[in-house]
């Protein structure tokens, strides 16, 4: 039982009228479901989590995922009224430019919001991905303390709405939460029944814990609306504690369907879409106050008895925190190995000699597809950077994201006559559900000691766009592997060959896109990734290309600045520059064969990631490609767009600018327009 | 009872030995879906649909969806054996250039094809938008005849695998087709639980009947392997009769659950991972002809009886036609008003007086939301244009999405207080499932009568950019109706504001990107992009936009070119060139006023889209854009990408290449540098 006093009442009552005063005073906002939820977080942040205000990065720490992220109050206020450093001032600015307290929330700024949220279904989907790190994480440095007992044990705490529940994403994350038996999630669904469009029956008529039911999950109905009417309605916070204690021993993951009066009690406008995305206007916020026994004209009115009693949780977290000091003590005691390693993550430093840990290759006219590579340096790294784990969307073989001989994360039961494996296994199987793993990587990642990756075909990068924006955003070291990069994907036809992904992935803020031109590149590829510690695309080739010479290729100095010089022209100065990427470096490396023998000096720049070469110094880039020479071209398998900006007014760009076709990869090159005649054509026409 | 005789054995173990020989031919494809899906393809073709191949476009015949593109033979053998126009030949140049049979199956290609397919879960989804569409044109057209006497009445037919039932996209197609009660719909799944990695069981263990019964679907199941063991198979093809003709008098849609061994009867490759996507080999083959009582030396053997029996579904066709042609003759007879719609709608042909039917709007300093203008375009247009009907993904007001007083599209039992309507209304509701609502309208599309939108934030069209390509790969005529479309949606912030779409969906080949001024030209852009019935993104300002002279920013010829003079140069020749999209317009009309009043000549050349304006003539653009005016301004707020094209290299681009912020839109815009004075330095700098 919560045992609430009723100055826990008052408490939860203020947070309401909280709420409404700072909608009312931006103008704008989401103030009904903060109301309603009120009982709930503020049970979350005052009974059920083990957290601990004063310690924000507390490794122990569960986690809260407001998946519901336009209702940021019902996090701003519970982070006010615990302590985590947010006062009555940060509500008062909310959605104003510079406050803490931004429109949805932020994490890295806003202390205690351990994720970014808004777009629906992208916080459950992403605390699915939590849950999986604490699991992970577990078994690599406590795999055989009893359940409950080690430091690393932690529980992931999520609020979804009903978007989150109707966006796709969910039903893959969810699925995925239930084939995975997590028992250390906890989803709390509250069905208030009201969307912009006011009742969700206009679209929405599921069976929603039937269907969680199906992904095996433990599902818990709880009815505070009973029969629907307000004046009946009983925020019953008894069986929800009891639901939520329940689901910390479970064995599955739970979502307890919590039925709720949006805006409860606001008199006029409770169970409305009007309260979900709009100020409720002075009179309305009047009359609630009113219901609530609040001063109508008093607004952000918090008595000193509220404070000081909510903070309490301070003190407790405090408690918890001490005694959870004494068990990850007695933890690095005994295992001086996983502390040196838990210390080297939880300064998200790398292990030594990662340059050297990699694999190089010999020069090579007919070479190895940059996937395979990436799979034979994955290998590589698997002992050296346990960290890093992953894998795909159903494609690991034509991915090559899978650690040779490196177990399965499935539960013991599931492993198939191909993947063996365990709770704590490291090769992830995500089925067909590329959005949902592009958010569970986040969520890895999130955890903060992690470094995921996971993998589809370059042209499925669409699926997952979102997650890889809130990646983007969230600056997560998140590593998507994208392979089969280009039309030389071949006979799989248009639907499958990426045209425009290239450049509407560069186009994302904060994002990497990396596309390495051989096996070495791959290889050092990998490396600068690991280094940058930055949400990366991996482009990867389906087909075989050459391995360049690896004094030049194969450094990972040079790779790592984004382009260099792989071929000098004969005379020093270029008469014209080649600049491409990926598989298309060979194909200008034939051109320049074809231009140098007609009296052309040619330079190929090798360009794998563009990013890169932007923080490069003026000096450097001046070097590899000189302003006075206005003769370039760009050579790429993917839309011209962006590539004028590097070629300029006089250049050149070799691109296609249409969907493919089916057929082989040469067929495709060579109707399309990617050889090296035309690339000397271009050339000739840049001069 | 199917009652087939042994021919009709033949011909499905005929469809076997061609699956597997044709990909042996070319190398590589899915082979082993194809094959044990024989029978199932043979029945729908044979036995259950009610299809014309002398007709591949007849109004009345049945849809029929493979959502499992990979396994396009099973497509592709059913329409050489029942004459559609492949021949063996066709069969034998599967996957190769300009073949009639690509990797996966293409409409408008292949003759018989009704969509492309391939990105898993999309036919799924796109076949519910089919079903929406055909009750849709029947309440248009035909509302009172009694169910399946109406010549509109047809059934969608879908083959889905394991991999489409896992994507989330699936999840909410099938979601609201549960809530819709598509009684129009069935799914066949065929869940052989073998997928790229082998055994699904690595990833995927939910009860999927279990999950569609939870969103109102009929579920059936039939199981053919029995305790799973090949030995015992037993293709139970009349069970599966029983269930789509049962479905076809459903009330709500159905998913026939049908267990299969994939590559049956392969002697040591079925219900294997590699028989999924990779050849079988010779060897394999052989024994498979054997297994078969083919010869084993012979390739792509087809009897001259097998043939012949499996083409005279052209006669039974025909005679399906002939039937449909009396009741459709008599239909016309009752309803000439209708029969002119529809001949006009088949026809493609607009309404007269399109131009005139859109509101005009004063020239305003204050202005109104372009999303405001596009509402009250739709409202105009409502009566005018009866093919022309969408909705929104949860956003209807935000959108402005709704045509006012037209009737929702909902089961009568399912309105709410806010939305009445009926089975045959007009107003869509997709839930907050924006993937979801971009497959569904591409089926819409898909149907070929239908004009149908869809509307979300501009931000999400990352949710629903795989449902945008394949829009475009189609070239249907889908208008994505994105509002919000920039920073200037304000308190939000970073998650929800757009930076990178514009340039990211501009790089889409074969898709528009239409971003008016302001209310003129958004209606000019909504009678142009009905005109040009392609694939389009019309991107709207949340914020009020000043209304610009209408003689010339509401003239459909300028806005249709893509770009226009909006304002000349005091002096005739421009000593500079600013060119804005969309909201940035009125920015870029400020700016001229103080470069005027400076004495610098400044043109500014509203730019709505880029698309039709890289289709006019060279004439033209010079006369917009003269290549001797190098100073030039690109004024946009998103990223810089794809202006250097425009702008060259001595111009400048004002725009925003990092994440917004959650504040009020004309604070962000100052703060992110959209200020006159910012534009005026920059003209300064190009001049």
């Amino acid at each position: 039982k919560a045992g609430w006093s009723d100055l826990d009442v008052r408490a939860v009552d203020t947070v309401r009228v909280l709420a409404a005063d700072a909608v009312q005073k931006v103008g704008n906002g989401h103030p009904g479901t903060a109301m309603s939820l009120a009982p709930v977080a503020y049970l979350l942040f005052q009974n059920v989590m083990r957290i601990d205000p004063n310690d924000e990065h507390w490794l122990g720490r569960d986690r809260f995922v407001l998946s519901c992220g336009h209702s940021s109050l019902t996090q701003y206020i519970q982070l006010y009224l615990s302590g985590y450093g947010l006062e009555l001032d940060d509500l008062k600015a909310l959605r104003t430019w510079g406050s803490k307290t931004p429109g949805h929330p932020e994490v890295h700024h806003t202390t205690g919001v351990e994720i970014t949220t808004g777009p629906l279904g992208s916080g459950l989907a992403s605390a699915v991905g939590m849950a999986f790190a604490q699991r992970r994480q577990r078994g690599l440095f406590d795999p055989d303390a009893k359940k409950g007992t080690s430091p690393f044990d932690h529980h992931i705490w999520v609020i979804a709405s009903d978007g989150d529940i109707m966006e796709g994403v969910t039903h893959e994350a969810s699925a995925l939460a239930g084939h995975q038996e997590l028992g250390n999630l906890t989803v709390i669904y509250d069905q208030n029944t009201i969307s912009i469009e006011d009742k969700t029956e206009i679209s929405f008529s599921e069976d929603v814990g039937a269907r969680y039911a199906a992904y095996g999950w433990n599902v818990v109905e709880i009815d505070w609306r009973k029969d629907g009417d307000g004046a009946t309605y009983v925020e019953d916070v008894d069986a929800l504690l009891a639901a939520c204690e329940k689901s910390r021993d479970a064995t599955k993951p739970t979502i307890i369907v919590l039925r709720t009066i949006i805006a409860w009690p606001s008199p006029t406008k409770q169970d409305t879409g009007k309260s979900h995305g709009s100020a409720l206007g002075s009179d309305e916020i009047a009359g609630l106050k009113e219901v609530l026994g609040f001063d109508p004209k008093k607004t952000f009115e918090v008595s000193r008895d509220v404070i000081t009693h909510t903070r309490k949780v301070k003190a407790r977290g405090k408690a918890l925190h001490k005694e959870w000091d004494k068990r990850y003590a007695a933890w690095r005691k005994g295992n001086a190995e996983g502390a040196a390693l838990l210390d080297r993550l939880v300064s998200q430093e790398l292990p030594a000699g990662l340059d050297k840990a990699v694999p190089s290759f010999p020069a090579d006219p007919k070479g190895i597809a940059t996937r395979a590579a990436s799979g034979k340096v994955l290998g590589a790294l698997a002992e050296v950077v346990p960290e890093l784990w992953g894998g795909s969307a159903d494609l690991a073989e034509s991915n090559n994201t899978t650690m040779e001989g490196q177990p399965s994360f499935i539960p013991a039961s599931k492993q198939t006559r191909e993947w063996s494996g365990g709770p704590y296994g490291r090769t992830l199987h995500f089925g067909i559900r590329e959005f949902g793993m592009g958010l569970i990587l986040n969520g890895i990642a999130l955890e903060g000691l992690m470094r995921p990756y996971g993998g589809t075909f370059l042209v499925f990068s669409d699926y997952m766009r979102a997650a890889v924006r809130l990646a983007a955003i969230q600056e997560l070291p998140v590593t998507f592997v994208w392979t089969h990069d280009s039309i030389g994907l071949g006979e799989d036809g248009p639907t499958h060959q990426p045209i425009e992904h290239l450049a509407s992935l560069r186009a994302i803020p904060g994002f990497e896109v990396v596309r390495p031109a051989d096996a070495n590149e791959t290889a050092a590829a990998w490396v600068q990734i690991l280094k940058n510690a930055k949400p990366v695309g991996l482009c990867l080739s389906r087909q075989a290309l050459p391995t360049q010479d690896p004094k030049v290729a194969g450094k990972i100095s040079n790779v790592g600045k984004g382009a260099y010089i792989l071929r000098e022209a004969s005379s020093g100065t270029p008469d014209v520059i080649l600049i491409a990427t990926g598989s298309e470096v060979g194909l200008a490396m034939a051109a320049a064969d074809t231009l140098e023998k007609g009296k052309i000096a040619t330079r190929v720049v090798s360009m794998p990631c563009r990013e890169w070469f932007e923080t490069q110094t003026k000096g450097y880039q001046e070097k590899v490609l000189p302003a006075a020479v206005k003769a370039r071209v760009s050579v790429e398998a993917g839309v011209p767009m962006g590539w004028r900006d590097v070629v300029g007014d006089a250049g050149e760009i070799v691109g296609i600018d249409h969907f493919g076709a089916s057929a082989d990869a040469a067929t495709l090159f060579r109707e399309f327009g990617f050889t090296p005649e035309k690339v000397v054509a271009a050339a000739k026409r840049s001069i």
